[in-house]
């Protein structure tokens, strides 16, 4: 296919990155500055009220019955911040989208297949991902569009929606805990961490880890300033009551719980 | 006003909970889980696969033009997986409604004047929260709704709205860091802390505190084990590659590229 080149497997290296007045771990390959750096704008256009000239970047969500509402509203928050970025929706058909929790009518502006070109794809996750999985028409075009992006990215188990179109083949990525091994079957290598960042590829874990993962994707797409200025302005200083958000913090019994949890009564 | 002596100023105290495998500080008077377990539940109903008696929680969230996405979909992910939970998005009148971000177009099935009582009020912020501060009837709707409320909560500057709905005289809350002096002109007393509860009320920081503050409330309605297996469903193990997410802990210059970004260009 047009874009294996792209996909040939890089090495993962965490660092431990120390940034501002705190410090925290992030899975970063040492070459994504760079990369980030040489990948080609498409345009620029006049953001604020400065006046002040901005790279353009052409966000793409794509939204289907069944999405998890958090793995798409968390990166649309931290994303839209950007200065000189646009998110667009898009679903099978121009229309209405339930999501998966089933109280918030949304509505996709757009058909994916008018979209032929993005520099950010951004697939989340969701109770009927397999529906994506199944759609054959859907993964082609995915495959096209990550030939032209500047970043592939997931949420949850939107990275399995990545491994059925070919494109996770021996690499290492991420997606919700209960979807490692489906994600496994796909040929990639399932690291248990937040984010996994290998080439232009970025997967996140289960739903909430997008947030963490669109801060990181905001820094490599414009400076370190501004992705934490978008922290400050979401307010993002994360105080959990509890310590249980992941398979290794957690109880087998928090486990047991959650997996009876897991389909809202609606 | 009908519900004044449930305003009154109690002592908002801040314990450490040592909760499983973790420590974390929440605000937390200590009579919040006994208000919590006296209040009256509205309803019974059978919820999930093992035919489980629930108790029905009805969860009202106001969506107006120009409100933060993620104010109420955080919440909105938590407080769904509540056995026997529902969520319900009211607008001014039932039809679209335009997130401050400009691309999710979302529709409010409801009106807020359809709403007679609810177990939980939230209200989200947003850039056009004063819409809401001038709108007389929607406020006498939240002084009234509240009344009959377990918790009445709010998440950003939708503290501001519960200030001018006159219901904070006098106690301890907290809002968006850039909302503070506007909440302290209500008669309330801001304290930078990322969740205040004090009597029923629950007030939470800036656009992403609404997540913890959410699994807070989802323990006060349900249990601990069951806020946790929340926490680990939507994999909610916070680690942001930077710690820039505080007034305390953010530079002036992270501080001024925020104030600069506040206003996406859309």
């Amino acid at each position: 296919m047009a874009s294996e080149s792209k996909n040939a497997p890089t090495p993962t290296m965490s660092r431990r990155t120390v940034l501002g007045t705190g410090i925290v771990a992030a899975s970063l390959p040492l070459t994504a500055g760079a990369a980030a750096a040489s990948a080609p704008q498409s345009d620029v256009r006049t953001v604020g009220s400065s006046g002040k000239k901005e790279p353009a970047i052409d966000i793409v969500i794509p939204l289907y019955d069944g999405y998890e509402p958090l793995d798409v509203v968390g990166p649309y928050e931290v994303l839209s911040y950007i200065p000189g970025a646009t998110v667009r929706f898009v679903g099978a058909e121009k229309g209405p989208v339930k999501d998966a929790l089933g109280s918030l009518p949304t509505y996709a502006p757009a058909s994916y297949s008018e979209v032929k070109h993005c520099d950010v794809l951004l697939i989340p996750g969701g109770r009927s991902f397999r529906t994506m999985v199944a759609d054959a028409d859907f993964l082609a075009w995915v495959h096209r569009i990550h030939g032209q992006t500047r970043f592939t990215t997931s949420v949850c188990t939107g990275a399995i929606v990545l491994g059925a179109a070919g494109l996770l083949k021996g690499l290492t990525a991420t997606t919700h805990w209960a979807g490692a091994e489906e994600l496994t079957s796909y040929g990639a290598v399932y690291t248990p961490q937040r984010m996994v960042l290998q080439g232009k590829f970025i997967t996140a874990a289960g739903v909430s880890s997008g947030i963490d993962m669109s801060l990181t994707l905001a820094a490599l797409l414009t400076d370190e300033l501004t992705a934490q200025a978008i922290q400050l302005w979401i307010e993002y200083d994360p105080q959990p009551p509890f310590d249980s958000g992941s398979l290794a913090k957690a109880s087998d019994a928090v486990k047991k719980r959650a997996l009876e949890l897991r389909k809202p009564n609606k």
